[in-house]
């Protein structure tokens, strides 16, 4: 399914080139405030415009369709839809016969019969990304509510580009190349409250991956140590316990242990493979003609979409911690209750 | 919830040193061939007994509860039983006080009230992984009629133990040390359709990590190039298509794009973190005396449980696509009537 | 939640007195034809205006947001929006302290902590059946590619208003007593193919009576011979079988064996309140004041609800047996592919 | 799916003839007392065994398999098996070619393509309702946890048999015509909080219906003054409020309104269809022959099905509040914590 949740449930729809893009939420508690403003900051991150990112203009105000009202959620289903601008369609039908070399366009044809949205990669586009954004925004006020004593923060940062850790740097390979670049991002959630999660099928890294895969172009995920932990004995990858808060010395387990929360910081990070689209010229078939041919792509396009993806990446976190916190926490409705509900 | 899966269904059940450990598959077609000895070599692989690994004997006969007639799965839920034996539960009550460091002890007993059961781990013993590979068994032979004339095959294998390719050398660290070491495993699925996965939320991804990471120790995964992708240029990243099966050139993406499987070999890793149960001497908080105490592990244990792992990580592979096969296929169908409902 | 469905799902959103009301749905197969002409007729049934009706003019143009591409789904997920117009906010405010008997008004302040949007019923309102009956039309021509051969008919009517069999009758009833009458509807489904449901939790009666009571002011439901078995001998009750099709001499069991659709026709029937906002005086309590005051509903309301709900119904039906096919049918796809994926 | 439930998950499992039928559950709250004793009662009351039942024995002693330590749930998923005692499975492989008028046997063949277990209706069999009571023991056990200072009370009663309100008589008319008779049950639950159910898809009367038709032989469900409803005007049918707590002066709404709790009495009546099972001769069809046989039914069968439904309706019905309670209650926890997890 198009959709993320188990009691908190997020449902993405719309294709690149339609009217618009959208987000449909359920599970929402009533009475939090909820304001156009509140997206900005997010949905400013995300955009375009930076160096090493497209320039396609998108205000992309979100519009509130339902489930909020007085500024409040009410406790109905949410929907805010992101109107599509600026989009041009004119040139995809001719090209339908040459899959872009690492777009989804060839799997779509084939999974959908031919019937697929092929405008812009339609609803395997980047663009539904701002979609995940806006559910972030109201996820990280959902949680905000639900803990609000432990002052919970979720913060993404790039760790690196094009293999520098001076990004600058990464960008101005992919620029000398006329080439694209990936990256590295991690995500770090503070003051989280220890038992979120379960042993099995459910454990805090299924639920957060399952998540953070929802986003293009991401191809590895690792928790604290991560890969580094293959290499490590045991008794330097155990993390000592110093205090009854669960709080450790280390923090090589990222956070969680058994799948469960165990109140130190959650650590994780993502890969993000270079953008398919690039200026190289590449070889790829004509399903039509069965021929190779040169392609290479002359619109606007990132050089780098790590750059993009943090505050992303963050709502992705926050889509699958808000649902873990109402799914299975033992003390789930506490400050909400405290908060809202007197 | 500890279960997986939308409309193939399984639940995970049971605790250490419980009578039993088991499992609950809803949604298993019927007339799939079920016999004891289809579970033989599957087990065996993930047994103790291989240098590095705990001697523990585990005679693991599963036993058929529920929906097996006359040797083939009758379109009902599908109940498999594994008697625990060899367990002794008469230390656990007095080390409460002293979570092992690297286990779920503190979070368990956070999480569940003091209510949990303690003895061996309980709920999130690895001892239930003999309950995913019988889920294995059954999802590999689910796979196999689905996509009868694909051949489909799941195999996955150890590249590194203790950061060594050569596997007796990495154990060996290990045992010089008087440690434990950690691995990475490497799972490739061929002749996967077309057409598997969807774009948001339930990425292959997504959902592959999902059920890997619901294997005890494992903290990361990465498909194709995967972490290495942060260091390529996109041109060179981009698996060129070479033929209308949707082969390509090479496969820097491990088989999927935009989330959906592309016909190519799925390829992807995990790393195994090292076994917590280490006898190196650690230094842990007692959670009685609030004192730092120091702590080994006398009893049995793995060196390395990555050994374990890869009958493990196939059958989390296969319940998993299983899953995908069921609900996001267009053609789910289409051999299992043709070989059994004639 | 306020979705239905296991692998076809349907969302529901929007509020009597928001911008527009609607619908999601996930799991569409693509290639389904669909226009806003499609909408007319069914939209056209459920609409005000006949003898007993309120006189609100909606004209419910359905605004296509996502999932269609060249009038045929694509097989992303499909979004449906109703313009709400000719909506009065003006007066609901001062209400409040005055909850209207047999709506939910008060339990809608209860359940969401007073957020909940009050006009004219919010979230709560029969407003929202516009987007079930939307989904329906979806549903049913769904249902006629997965099985194109069988030519299924879902069909509901009126049998009895205010106890009468005459309609006309029963509807003067309410008009001579300046009150509202309830109804009985029937909904006839022809054609199904054998062995749709579960025998446990997901019998064809579970899912369609979930989905039935969606309804607003729906009480009940039989099927088959229903509430009458209760005076019937069972060899009188049990349908002979008489060919190996699976048809029955009789059809006492409505369709429906064990929990699976056995080839005959599916029969059932719902009982619908009588409208809750009756222009009789009534006796309630203010909230505010703690006193029993006089209340009677001035505005436009329908005299008799049920005589709108058939096409609901149907709806309803359509969008629980679109997912029984798709969730629980052995041949879900056969005459999918056949008629679409050639 | 043979499951049931959002966060509060029960599966079945188990045929007639097989070793065991069973049941697992998962999302217990840790801490509840779960003993043997417990499920006496409950057992005893759907035991055959009183006039009209029949005698085969059945000891059903729950076996607890994971879950339960000390006494108490644990948090983690909780299986209990009966033993299947007393089974002939001699004689089934004959009758198969004879479905049997009123059971599953003709639509399970056809579902299950030949492959399932035919012995004695197999997973189809009213023997799996002895799980479903075991369910429906945990399930009022965690509800009384969750809201301990209300009492929640749920308690069903035969309101008639064949057609009679004197239960003795009912029962004569089916002995004297060597025939079965069905009957009516109504389940009453006191004291239930205001806010469970949600408007759409998920009301209270929706949740309800689904898991009261997972019981073999049911056949309608009405809410309150339900059928009757048809033929009331509004200003009779609507309860009026005469407390801030919720409470009406009559409660035709069967205490729900807009599909929520409302505070009052919830009160259903479902129809349970006579035996399929009588001594009377019917005609059927022998399917291999294709010729209209004679049939009547010799073994030891129920005159009256419906002697057996209380305790089941209240299981169905304490599963599905339980469920409702954990994923659509604001308060969910309160009181769960209050009581367990000082």
């Amino acid at each position: 399914m198009n959709s993320f949740g188990r009691i908190f449930r997020v449902n993405i729809f719309g294709e690149s080139h339609g009217d618009f893009v959208g987000i449909n939420i359920d599970g929402c508690p009533p009475g939090i405030s909820i304001t156009v403003n509140d997206f900005s900051e997010d949905i400013e991150r995300r955009k375009p415009g930076a160096k090493g990112t497209t320039p396609r203009k998108e205000d992309d105000i979100p519009e509130f369709v339902s489930g909020i009202f007085n500024n409040k959620t009410t406790g109905s289903p949410l929907t805010i839809l992101f109107k599509n601008n600026n989009t041009r369609s004119g040139d995809y039908e001719k090209q339908r016969a040459v899959p872009r070399p690492g777009h989804a366009d060839f799997v779509a044809h084939k999974k959908f019969n031919g019937f697929e949205d092929y405008r812009g990669g339609g609803h395997f586009s980047g663009r539904l990304t701002v979609a995940i954004v806006a559910a972030g925004v109201v996820s990280k006020k959902i949680i905000a509510s639900l803990f609000p004593e432990n002052k919970i923060n979720i913060h993404a940062t790039i760790l690196e580009i094009g293999g520098e850790k001076d990004i600058e740097k990464g960008l101005q390979k992919a620029i000398d190349e006329k080439d694209s670049v990936g990256g590295i991002v991690e995500c770090r959630v503070t003051n989280l409250p220890i038992g979120l999660g379960e042993p099995f099928f459910d454990s805090v890294e299924s639920v957060i991956s399952h998540a953070a895969f929802s986003i293009p172009a991401v191809k590895g995920i690792e928790f604290g140590a991560g890969f580094a932990a293959a290499k490590m004995f045991g008794s330097h990858h155990n993390d000592a316990l110093i205090n009854k808060d669960g709080t450790t010395a280390t923090n090589n387990a990222g956070g969680i242990l058994g799948g469960i929360t165990n109140g130190n910081e959650l650590v994780f990070r993502i890969v993000v493979k270079p953008t398919s689209s690039t200026p190289k010229e590449q070889q790829t078939l004509n399903t039509e003609t069965g021929n190779v041919e040169s392609f290479s792509v002359k619109g606007r396009h990132d050089l780098c979409i790590a750059l993009r993806v943090p505050v992303v990446l963050e709502a992705a976190a926050a889509i699958a911690l808000a649902d873990l916190m109402m799914a299975s926490h033992p003390d789930n409705n506490r400050d909400q209750r405290r908060g809202l509900n007197v």
